[in-house]
């Protein structure tokens, strides 16, 4: 007896990749089930040799749903998760709606699954950005402590969805093939498809990823900081970002610098990451051997190199932090994360509803 | 009466810049001599609708020469630098052989001008990425010193030369037109020309610039460490980077942390920043205002946003730094260093020569 799952907004960069997470998963499946918006309804998508007709996401569609994972934008969850929920699904949120909700565990496998054990029918997965920074720095904190984190991002447009991609590679094509000058390239999708202006990427880095907050912080970077204080279960922890789009299709790196509480012998440092599940060591200065977002590209592991002491503080430590952000970043820790609610007998309805139906 | 004025490597994508550069100077000139290797000897490049033939550059090459800049290497610099001040010229050095030389001023005019004042024939331009990061910061650092600095790049490939945009450019369209996968791209060049393996740039970003020392960090890492410190004339300050090529053909960009000694309102740093010479301020998060690389091209200036304060600590400031690497990073600060030296009356030559003839 397998499972009936469904994916919400299986069009989508992460909902395809989703599909095939699902494919080579470990998880006992017996359905899977394509919903999308009425756009989509009706089209085909395949799913281990089989086409699979999408159905629109109604407020009726989760019947029979065991596990749902949902990746069709913040306010299709908001709108839409409880429904699943009520019908008896487990769902596992990609999006920020639910993320900072204190009844929704927000989860890194690898990092926190406990936190999952007392759930109330919804799992977020975390932002992409945070998710491979927390496989990076989980066996550090757990060994030495964490107290603090500075990080500035080189994010791949993949992160802003399909339609972003293709910007890019259009961008890219009139730039370099028929030499337009960068700065006259149109945009309408990046730096974030739900804000006033939009800037080129091709030859740029563009210091804004979703829209700004009060503080002058991007949500974005809000959520590196939110985000890695609830996984990690302290609020002590110190953290500020700077996240950054690149001229990169997929994979996100991060530049990495942080505090630990006890002093952390570098060697040991990198023992301890290489032995973290989801976790790669790749650091040989002398090879010239560091994560490069191309390699990344298509793995599900989170690759960490440049692990040096900073220059003046005891307790500093410089790195670089790899990853695909489709995947481990959002499709593979949605997929994991269900898998890994399998394994702890976690997948049943849940009996009392905590999430309110719109 | 004017200068003669000696380009050394004026075929190189910084000295096409220099004649550019000396083009618009404000700097009296007689005299343009253009010098490169043996192979582009008697080939002509225009200067103000003239055609110039370049010469070779030799030991015998600098007779009548009053200011000479090197943009050719640093064997060149090596080997030929001190035969110029010999032969009565100064020399404004663009790389990095004579940075650290207690005889040799280092120098971003707009912030520590006065160093030049008792030079010896040779006034070193700093690394691209180090001097833009100057102007960023010495307006801060005047007024409430500066404790620390971490920065992480996102640098344009135009700072390894017109053969590592001619690859970029390349690869970009053989991943973008040709669909041929970024991590099967063959690449020559970049990381850097001079250690042994080659990575591709399209649709990546890499954590080495220069080669690695012996720390661990890279050469131009170092660079921005050690330059910043004679600049500013202060070893205390505590830096550490991470410099990333990105794939940009111009313009650097660079996430900035800093914590200054005395606690620095923003608005203030704002305002001391809008008001420094060759300082932009772009900052206006409500209307998505920030330094864009694109938008730097072609421009002398240094251009500053994304100023907020550290979400924890007290003294701790980031901002977004952008500039074209090739002008304020290279040609137009060595051609403003060598107007500085004539507006200071600093263009004679040397009496007693601190440097080795090789």
């Amino acid at each position: 007896m397998g499972y009936t799952v469904a994916i919400v907004g299986a069009t989508g960069a992460v909902g395809t990749q989703m599909i095939k997470m699902l494919e080579e998963s470990t998880l006992p499946i017996d359905k899977v089930r394509l919903l999308a918006s009425a756009r989509s309804a009706g089209k085909t998508l395949n799913f281990k040799g089989q086409e699979l007709v999408i159905e629109e996401t109604t407020e009726t569609a989760f019947e029979g749903v065991d596990i749902a994972l949902f990746s069709a934008g913040g306010s299709t969850s908001a709108k839409f998760a409880p429904y699943a929920v009520k019908a008896g699904a487990v769902v596992v949120d990609n999006t920020s709606f639910f993320r900072q909700n204190p009844d929704v565990p927000l989860v890194v496998p690898e990092v926190n699954a406990h936190a999952m054990d007392a759930h109330n029918g919804i799992i977020a997965c975390p932002n992409c950005s945070t998710i491979q920074m927390m496989v990076a720095l989980e066996p550090i904190r757990q060994k030495w402590g964490l107290d603090r984190i500075i990080v500035s991002t080189y994010q791949a447009v993949s992160g802003a969805g399909a339609r972003a991609i293709e910007e890019t590679k259009r961008e890219l094509k009139e730039a370099v093939v028929d030499g337009v000058d960068p700065k006259d390239l149109k945009a309408e999708i990046l730096p974030c498809g739900g804000d006033k202006k939009h800037y080129p990427i091709a030859f740029n880095a563009l210091p804004q990823i979703d829209v700004f907050t009060d503080n002058d912080y991007t949500y974005e970077e809000m959520k590196m900081t939110n985000e890695t204080k609830k996984i990690m279960e302290d609020d002590a922890i110190k953290v500020s970002a700077t996240c950054v789009r690149v001229p990169v299709l997929s994979a996100h790196s991060e530049s990495v610098y942080i505090e630990t509480k006890d002093l952390a012998p570098i060697a040991e440092v990198k023992e301890a990451i290489a032995n973290f599940p989801g976790a790669v060591l790749e650091d040989d200065p002398s090879q010239q051997i560091y994560p490069q977002a191309v390699n990344a590209v298509g793995s599900r592991e989170t690759y960490v190199g440049r692990i040096r002491k900073d220059l003046d503080a005891e307790k500093g430590i410089h790195m670089w932090v790899v990853s695909d952000n489709l995947l481990k970043g959002a499709a593979w820790n949605s997929v994991q994360i269900a898998e890994t609610l399998h394994e702890r007998g976690l997948v049943r309805p849940t009996a009392e509803l905590k999430f309110e139906l719109k």
